[in-house]
This record gives structure tokens, C-alpha cells and sequence, in this order.
């Protein structure tokens, strides 16, 4: 891709173990961004990382085990809800966030390749959606608060309304292909406010 | 997939050429459905489908063009709008056919597999690309006629409207891994027809 280390992987004080982690994530992170699914090998892995293959395959063991490690770094990486007491706004923010994200060229490349790699292995594909579980959850409190204000009906399905702030841009992503701008992000938060104030996302059982 | 040939291709009256053309493109999305793109191989489709295998080499050439050639097809053969004079009633309809394909093991697979391609072979986005155009400019008279009538505001963005309709539905065959049901069907058209109501998705210039 040519746009190299977007956002350098910071050292996190520890041992030996915690800096091999994170040069191989790095390295796999770089290669899946670059190169896609297909390409990973983990003695590649190992040779770009600057460390000894033997290390890599008694670690990682396949490459859907590293899809899997880096998934898990980096939803521990993520950042934090925005919160601003007003569902709107905290939508807007959750949903610009999303497009920064799938427009930079590293990371849209890298979520591409990692969607692919789901496509074709079921290790991968259950990683993945434990890394979409802990960044919807983390949202969710923002339309349990606007529940607790009145905002939104009790009863409403607080996970489906942040799915449905996502889901317009990814479907751009991998689908059209159409550019996601700012404008498309901030529509995709309104839809997602006006249909759930509208009960359009209550829970089974609820009316 | 193991699910067989769920839809048949109808042989089209036509000769030699429509026949072959039938058969290699049966065989390539059985292919698809079943392995993925990275094994989708000229030769192997050309067997499969009784074939030679010189014919199919010069006459689709990669398997990027076989994959753009079944795509055309596909949008061909896809099926018209449905128009009920209610546009709520007519997204409905538009998100359960894209909930019965995309939820069907074979077409699901076959879908997964073009959009997989599509992210790594440049011609093979293309084709995907002008298989949406086409199949979004089916419905987009639907939102028209809501214009016309009333139901939505003057200026409605058609396309953006029928987006939406289909970006949660493929949101979660690609991302989440939810299963695709009636409920999540009927509320993507809720969505897109209440955001639309409300002025979301105006197109520049017009509020």
C-alpha cells in the first residue's frame, strides 16, 4: 500500500514475550494491509518481525491463530466510546471514528483482508466477531444512557442500534466501493437515531 | 456447500455459443459457491462443465474475466421490482429477495465468494460494482414514485435510499456473522423509509 506504519505499534513495558508480540503482530498487521490473507505465511512473518521462526510457529502455530492474536490486540488497542450526553452526537462521533478508520489505507486494507480471511477460515471469521462484539459493546452504553433519558423507547435493542451506525459503511467498503466521507458517516448516525426513536429497533416482545 | 444446484440455469434457446457459455458459467458459480475464488481455475471450470478447454481460454481469458461474465449474467437474470404503490411495502419486498439470496447456503457462498474476489483482483471489483449499479437501478424508481407521491421529500437521494436497505443485510453476512432473518429484513426497509421521511438522505443542496 505504500502508506507504511500509520499508527506505530507502541512498546508496552514488559518482558521479552510482550516485544515479540508485538514486532510479529506488526509484522502480520503489515503484510495482511499490504499483501492480503492469501500472502500470510508465519516464516514471512517471522523474517520481517526480526525473530527466530521456530518463536513464531510454537506461538502462533497457524496463520489464523496470528489473525486471531492480532484481533485480540487490537480490540485491546481500540479506543474508548465518545460520550456527550446526547445520542446523536455519540453516534456521530461512533460513526466518524468507523470511517477514519475503514478510510485510512492501512486500516481499511487491513479490515478488508481480515473480512477476507473470516470469508475462508472459521478460526478467523470467530476471532473477527469477537473483535466486533467488544467494540459494539463498548458503544452500547451510549443508547442504554439515552434509553435512561427518554431518548430512545424502553425495550429498545441497544446493540442493533450501534450495528446499524456501522453498517452503511462497511457495506460501502466492501460492496459499492463508494468513497466513505463525513457526510455518509453523519447519515449513517441520524438514520440510525430517527428509526430507533421510531421503535423501528425494539426487542422481541416489546411494542 | 453440499446444497446442489438450488437454481438450475434455464438453458436459453440460442445455440452453441449460449450453450457454453450456460454450462462453463454453471460450473464456475458451483465452483465459487462451493471453494472460493482463490480456487476457481479455468481448466478445472472447462472439465466440470464438458467443455474444452482451449474454448474457455480464449474466450474468458482469467479467471477475473469469468467472474465479470457470470456477474453480467447474474444481473440479467435477476428478478424486476416489485411495485405496490407503498414505498415501505416495496423496500419490505426488496430486503426479504436480498434476505432469501443472501440467507440461501448456495447463493450466500457465491455472493461471500465475487465480493471476496472483488477485494483482490481489481477487474473482478469492477464487475461487482456494475452488478449493484444494475440491480440498485432496478429499484430505484420504487423511491421515485414515493417522490411523486408524496411520501418522501423532493430531493430524496433514490440511490442512497435503496443502499440502505441492503447495507445492514450485508453488514451481518460479512461482518457480524449473524444469520439474516425476516425481522432484520423488514426493519432495514422500516429504517431506510423513516430516515427517508425525515430528510436523511437529501441529495446536495436541497434540505
Amino acid at each position: 500500500m505504500g502508506s507504511g506504519r500509520v499508527q506505530p505499534r507502541a512498546l508496552r513495558p514488559g518482558g521479552r514475550t510482550t516485544r515479540v508480540r508485538a514486532q510479529v503482530l506488526q509484522a502480520a498487521g503489515d503484510v495482511l494491509a499490504e499483501q492480503g490473507f492469501t500472502h500470510l505465511d508465519l516464516a514471512d512473518v517471522a523474517r520481517r518481525a526480526g525473530v527466530g521462526k521456530t518463536t513464531v510457529y510454537r506461538r502462533w502455530g497457524t496463520v489464523a491463530g496470528l489473525v486471531a492474536d492480532l484481533l485480540i490486540d487490537m480490540a485491546e488497542q481500540s479506543l474508548p466510546r465518545t460520550e456527550t450526553g446526547i445520542l446523536l452526537d455519540d453516534l456521530k462521533a461512533n460513526a466518524q471514528l468507523v470511517r477514519r478508520t475503514l478510510a485510512d489505507a492501512r486500516q481499511g486494507s487491513l479490515f478488508k483482508s481480515i473480512i477476507a480471511a473470516a470469508m475462508c477460515d472459521a478460526r478467523a471469521a470467530s476471532a473477527m466477531h469477537g473483535f466486533y462484539d467488544t467494540r459494539i459493546a463498548e458503544w452500547v452504553p451510549c443508547v442504554q444512557q439515552a434509553i435512561e433519558r427518554g431518548e430512545v423507547p424502553q425495550g429498545t435493542d441497544t446493540h442493533k442500534v450501534i450495528r446499524a451506525v456501522s453498517a452503511p459503511l462497511y457495506y460501502h467498503l466492501l460492496v459499492t466501493g463508494d468513497s466513505i466521507d463525513e457526510t455518509m458517516a453523519d447519515q449513517a448516525a441520524q438514520a440510525a437515531v430517527i428509526a430507533a426513536r421510531a421503535g423501528v429497533y425494539m426487542r422481541p416482545g416489546h411494542s
